[in-house]
């Protein structure tokens, strides 16, 4: 190792403890903070983000990469190496100008957007909008220049900031196997499901007593109290590092399932934060590969895990001695009520037959938006239209409920959207092989034990940090990249075989 | 205004979002942190910690310092100045090397003591603690020699750091009066008080109801929930900023009444944290004057307001309505067992009539210590001479209920211990003044209403920052200088006469 390549790696480490206490501020931020606490709060972090950005994007990370980079390394040390040039890439080829006219123009739209989508006021959020648009194009084609043979398109180098790796032709090419068939198995369950009976509870779920459930749900899961907590907020998410992970859910008096799932899905992410490399800890390379194969670890426990058939046999007993008052619904009663299927408007309510048709909606717009295929104007007509061919809803003139449901866009958050449904047929694809490779899966899963799931994700795609780029890691996982065949079978399998 | 006095102000604003978030992670770390985020909280605090002295002690901070100080300033930017410089010099003066040394041997000293207190092992704390003094001393010849017209010895170097402005001469003389008085008082105290019956509870409280209780007691005393929480720790304190305060307490099952006393203590300190001029938010000008007005206003929310007969009668029904098995216990029974009086050998339970002498006797013994005057081997003997003389109780050979109880000279923190005690002598004067000037204050109390302390309070003593100090404070506020008679009368009042 030359002290070059230390130097760098010292360097990394510090920003690292930089972005601890960013992380820790934030989730206090949303988890415990008083509202008095918001504006010296907001302050202190912006503080702490220059400090981050000017340490990182400095002249002396500069030399210390390209010295690093001239020197003796093994195969790891130059993917290290690798990770820590494209971190400063990203930072660094913005204008300064450039980003301060994002936060303001993006500030003021999700400002706007709040009210805006309350009042089904689109003329009011375009005008707001458009200066987003154009102002994140002026991003997209600046970040495709540092990085011509990586991007195709403007929008590739925006989509590379959270799917990493994964190319827009890839994608168009996957979701449209997914758009072809994916309408017609939806019409298969919506036939098939007339069968079962549909009533929801009646009962009342105290909080409290679902806080006890939620926990021993985690504990199930693996999740180690003495290395992270869960608490509540407006919107479920997990942040933390490995030794700290802070997982939020929300609870409904009226309703169980829904904070069990979000539950199950956060700690799917925290799991894979915890059995990311501890040799590579403070270095890019130590960190997940991609927001698709994030979301695939969330997904994998929530959907495939949590929300089968067998597990649901093991854990229903449980639910039960937390809420008596529901001893007499079944399992397969309640299996029937967490697998329920319907078309809707909005993209956070949606099952998993339904929610890639949203994201697949999404992924075209803000691909042509951002490639200027699509004039920011016309988004409300493209978006009933689509409404109506993918899940045969109508969204005219009904903007709350169709494209001002979703905050993403408000501040320039273009790119993400594709990671949500890449992360299910991924998690569908990684479930698949590890189905293949232990028989007796749903007997294990009906004795509550997923041992054999956490090892196999820890020693094939945890342990892997960003070494692998997401298609060479699930290649090696599971011998191919990503295949929407594997989601479409577990589809078929779930909704309309009932198989688990 | 100058420009440089604008950039000055700009520097220590930036140096102020900093100490924001080291505030925030170390209520974390105290508060919620599992167990497994330790080390990693720890690594990212010590680097904000050197990001934060870096920028404090650099050049530009000092030339900034200097050149404001040439320019044409009014009476409060020169006070402003003066504290930055305090600022600055405390925290430049120091070699390098003797921090670290001085960090070193008091993790060592703190780390064992954590043992060695439990196996009465004194010989062996020795060892370590012969390091830190003699690191303290360094420290304390440094410190003074840098304000020689400041300080008279090298002790009132350290007391600066917490007493600001108070001498060990001034000290010195409070305490012997104190000393001359008080255990003649402490004597007709007990004599009187055998007149009382002393059962305790046999109730169980439960926490939860406490909570209830605590958050009921902090809204009555005018805390503000939109701008702060209070949460459990093992040790209560209070942190955080104006706009959101963090107080915690520490709850057991068959006892109330600490609980609350320690609410109403931290409800002080964080009133007053509230009360400092915004106007000077993030200048040193605008912090707290020193330790002994801080603990002055925690203890004139804890004895004087909380404890105070008047209040007692008002808050006992609340204190049924939460605990109806108690609800026999009338408010003049609660007031006796809240103001028993018994002489301890630990400083943390003792009641306001002994606490006085166990501060005095940890003065005199860091004050010679510091000073060269006594050697550090020599200590347990006059621990436990002085008990004999002051308490009347003998800690021979009993280290652990003896000389080494506290966690404060472990890691050096010499100077400290006078801030408890010159806290409720200016606490006692300081309610005096409010006292005489509303005559109706008791009735006031009886009625719960405490507006009349927390306006005189914000005007007087809050909205003043450090602009004057302690003992030019107190004079503008109570016409004089801090005086133990006001204590001592207090301590006739409540503990002999039974007034209030």
């Amino acid at each position: 190792m030359t002290d070059s390549y230390q130097q760098l790696e010292q360097r990394f480490k510090q920003l690292a403890r930089i972005e601890h206490a960013l992380t820790f501020l934030q989730w206090d931020q949303h988890v415990m903070m008083p509202p008095g606490g918001n504006e010296a709060r907001s302050e202190s972090i912006a503080e702490l983000t220059v400090l981050h950005h000017e340490k990182l994007i400095s002249h002396k990370t500069q030399d210390l990469i390209e010295k690093a980079g001239e020197g003796k390394l093994d195969h790891i040390q130059k993917c290290s190496v690798q990770e820590m040039q494209r971190t400063f890439l990203q930072a660094s080829c913005l204008p300064t100008e450039l980003v301060k006219a994002q936060s303001l123009a993006g500030t003021k739209c999700e400002h706007g957007w709040r009210s805006q989508r309350k009042d089904n006021d689109w003329p009011g959020f375009l005008k707001n909008f458009i200066e987003v648009v154009a102002l994140t194009q002026e991003e997209a084609s600046i970040r495709q220049s540092v990085e011509p043979d990586r991007h195709k398109t403007p929008y590739d180098a925006l989509l590379d900031l959270y799917c990493t790796g994964d190319s827009s032709e890839m994608i168009t090419d996957i979701f449209s196997q997914l758009k072809e068939e994916l309408p017609i198995l939806l019409q298969e369950v919506l036939d098939k499901q007339g069968e079962y009976d549909q009533k929801c509870f009646t009962e009342t779920f105290s909080i409290r007593q679902q806080k006890l459930l939620n926990k021993e749900l985690m504990s199930r899961l693996g999740f180690d109290f003495a290395k992270g907590r869960i608490d509540e907020s407006s919107h479920p998410f997990s942040t933390g590092d490995r030794g700290d992970q802070r997982i939020t859910t929300r609870f409904r008096e009226n309703e169980f399932s829904d904070a069990l799932q979000a539950t199950a899905h956060e700690t799917g992410h925290a799991s894979y934060e915890r059995g990311l490399p501890e040799q590579w800890d403070g270095l890019p390379l130590g960190q997940a590969v991609n927001m698709c194969i994030h979301e695939s670890q969330s997904l994998l426990f929530e959907k495939q895990l949590f929300l089968s058939r067998s597990f649901t046999d093991f854990f229903t007993p449980i639910i039960h001695q937390h809420f008596p008052a529901i001893a007499k619904v079944d399992s397969g009663k309640l299996w029937e009520i967490m697998t329920r299927v319907k078309p809707s408007y909005i993209r956070v309510e949606a099952d998993e037959v339904t929610y890639p048709m949203h994201v697949i909606l999404r992924y075209e717009i803000e691909r042509d938006l951002i490639n200027g295929n699509l004039e920011t104007k016309d988004m409300p007509a493209l978006w009933d239209e689509k409404m109506q061919s993918y899940l045969g809803l109508s969204t005219a003139g009904n903007y709350t409920d169709g494209c001002l449901q979703d905050i993403h866009w408000t501040d320039g958050s273009f790119g993400y959207f594709p990671s949500y449904t890449l992360g299910a047929l991924n998690s569908s694809q990684i479930f698949g092989a590890i189905r293949e490779e232990q028989s007796d899966w749903q007997e294990r899963l009906e004795r509550g034990d997923i041992s054999f799931i956490t090892e196999w994700l820890g020693k094939k795609i945890w342990c892997k940090g960003s070494s692998l780029s997401s298609q060479d890691l699930l290649k090696s996982a599971t011998g191919e990249g990503t295949n929407p065949s594997h989601f479409l079978r577990h589809i078929r399998d779930r909704y309309i075989d009932r198989r688990y």
